[in-house]
C-alpha cells in the first residue's frame, strides 16, 4: 500500500517539481573511498526539497476545502515551500513567522506570494496564530515534517534517484524534523534492491539518534548547531517510520559539517545549506563503514545567507 | 572544414571530458525578460572549460613527441587543465608559475600531477623559462587561449550546448583571452539556426571591445577587475575568428559583475566565478536587446577562493 503512495504522490507532484539533477565527483569519491552520486534538491524549485512535500499535502485536500487555502509556522525553507506550492495552485497560503526570523526569509515568503503573520517566538503563540488563522480563514493546517502526505511527497526525492541508480547500497539523508528521512525510508524500504536507508544528524542536537536508542521520542536541550535546518525533533507520524525502516543514525560534529559543506561548496560547485553537508561529513566520518560502497546522498538544499558563511 | 574539425575535436577529446549539464532558473529567466540556459563548465573537470582545450591540444601532438609532455605558463585554471590532461594521458606536465601566485593555486596544480617551476611574475621570465624547460625536456609548448587546438577544444562546449538546444538567438560567453569566445564563434557560424555569438567584456578590461572597434590587437592599461579569469588580451590566432564570426561585445562594470555572480550564486546555487557572472551581467545590461531571446549562456568555471567573496 505504501510501494503505491509512493508512486501516486510521484505522479501527483511531478508537473510541478524538478526531477533534480544527479552529480557526483571523483575527487570526493577518492577522497571518502566509495562512490557517492548526490541528489541535487538544491536546484529543486525554491531550493529545497521541502517543495515536494508542500506541493503533494496540498494537493490532498479535497478540492472544496484547497480553495480556503493552507496555513503553517516555519521559520525555515517549509515556509517558502508552501507558499510557493500555494501559489502554483492558486489558493493563499498563510505563513506565522516568528518575529526572530531574519528579514530575508519574510521576504522570501512574501515574495512567493505568502501572507506572513508575525507572532511572538514561542511554539505556543506560533501554533496559536495557525489554530486562529485556520479558524478564521478555513485553511488548513500544514506540518512540516510529522504529515504522512508530506512525507510521501519527500519520499519521491529518493524515488527518482532509484530510478537512475537502482544499485545503491545506502542512500543517506540528514535529519531534524524527520520528514525527509522518513520519507527516503519508504521509498528504500519499498523500492530499494538490497539498499539501506541511514541518516546523519548534528551531534548538537541527537534527538533522533536518543530517540532511536530509547525506543521513545526525545528532544534537544539546545539548539546549537550550524545547521539551521536540523534544530527540530521528530513527531509521532515519522518517528515509528524511522524506527522501523532507518538501520542506523551516524552522530556528526560541528567543525565536520564545515569541512563537508566546504568541500562541497569547492570541488562540487554547489551551494548548498549546512544540512545539505552533514550526510557527507557522515560518510567522512566512517570510511570503514562506507568503504567501496554505492551511496545515495540526498543534498537536501541550498538556501544559504551568503554574507555569513562558515569559511 | 572547420564543422569538421569541431566534429573530429568532439569525438577526440569525448572520452576525456563530461558533457556537463545545462541548467535554467524561472527566477531569473523572469528577472531579464528573455529565456536562459546555462551551460555549467563550473562542473567540468578542474572545474572549467579549459579542460576542453588543453585535452585537445595535447591529444593533437604527434605520438612521440606528445612523450615528452607538455608545458606552459599560467597563474590559473589553464595550468590545472594542462597538468590534469597531461596526468590523464600519462605525460608529463611542466608549469611555470609566477612567484605571486596563490599557493591554493600552486598546490592544486601540484595535485594534478604538474611539476610547478616558480619565476619572476614578468611576461618575459614566464615565456624565457617555457622555452628553455621544451629544449631540456622536448615538452611541446602550449598556449592557454591563442592556439587552433585548444580553441577548437573549447568550441566542443557550444557545440554540445546546440545539440541539446538547437533553437537558440544567442550564445554568450565571457573573453578574456579570446579562446573561448573565437572556439564558440566557430562553432554558431557552423552549427547555429541563425544563432548569434556575442562576447561579454569587463569595462575596465575591454581590450576585445576595443580591438573589435579598431581593427587591430589592443592591450589593456590595467588589470583592474575581479573577473581574474578575463585579465589576458587576445593574439593572432583567435582575433581573426573572432572579428570575423563575434557580432559585438558587450562591457560591463564590476559592481554589475558582482550584482550577476551573486544572484547565480543565490537563486541558481551555483558556485561559479566571477569571470562566468559576466555574460548574465550583460543579459541585465540590455534587457531590450535580449527581451524574449533563448539565451545560451556558458559559465565558463567555478574556481574561486571561498574565504574571499565580494559579498
Amino acid at each position: 500500500m505504501t510501494r503505491q503512495s509512493i508512486i501516486d504522490s510521484y505522479q501527483r507532484i511531478k508537473p510541478y517539481i524538478h526531477n533534480t539533477p544527479v552529480l557526483s565527483s571523483s575527487y570526493l569519491n577518492e577522497l571518502a573511498g566509495c562512490n557517492m552520486v548526490f541528489k541535487c534538491e538544491n536546484f529543486q524549485k525554491m531550493g529545497a526539497f521541502k517543495m515536494r512535500g508542500a506541493t503533494n499535502a496540498i494537493l490532498n485536500i479535497e478540492k472544496n476545502k484547497r480553495q480556503n487555502g493552507v496555513v503553517t509556522h516555519s521559520s525555515g525553507n517549509f515556509a517558502q515551500a508552501v507558499a510557493l506550492a500555494a501559489k502554483t495552485q492558486e489558493i493563499p497560503a498563510y505563513i506565522v513567522m516568528p518575529s526572530n526570523a531574519p528579514n530575508v526569509k519574510k521576504q522570501a515568503v512574501q515574495d512567493y506570494g505568502g501572507q506572513v503573520t508575525i507572532c511572538k517566538p514561542t511554539i505556543e503563540e506560533r501554533e496559536r496564530h495557525c489554530a486562529q488563522i485556520a479558524l478564521e480563514t478555513g485553511a488548513t493546517p500544514l506540518h512540516p515534517s510529522n504529515d504522512l502526505d508530506v512525507i510521501l511527497g519527500n519520499s519521491t526525492s529518493s524515488y527518482e534517484l532509484l530510478q537512475d541508480y537502482p544499485t545503491l547500497d545506502v542512500i543517506l539523508t540528514p535529519v531534524g524534523g524527520g520528514g525527509l528521512l522518513a520519507g527516503t525510508a519508504l521509498t528504500v524500504s519499498n523500492f530499494g534492491n538490497d539498499c539501506h536507508c541511514l541518516g546523519a544528524e548534528p551531534a548538537n542536537v541527537d534527538d533522533a539518534y536518543r530517540s532511536l536508542a530509547s525506543g521513545k521520542i526525545e528532544v534537544n536541550d539546545n539548539i546549537n548547531t550550524i545547521a539551521d535546518g536540523l534544530r527540530t525533533t521528530l513527531g509521532d507520524v515519522n518517528f515509528p517510520i524511522i524506527q522501523q525502516c532507518v538501520d542506523r543514525i551516524i552522530r556528526v560534529e560541528e567543525s565536520e559539517i564545515v569541512h563537508a559543506m566546504k568541500l562541497i561548496w569547492e570541488r562540487m560547485k554547489l551551494v548548498v545549506e549546512p544540512s545539505s553537508a552533514v550526510p557527507f561529513a557522515a560518510v567522512l566520518k566512517e570510511p570503514d563503514f562506507f568503504r567501496n560502497k554505492q551511496i545515495g546522498i540526498i543534498i537536501s538544499g541550498g538556501n544559504v545567507d551568503l554574507t555569513s558563511l562558515p569559511f
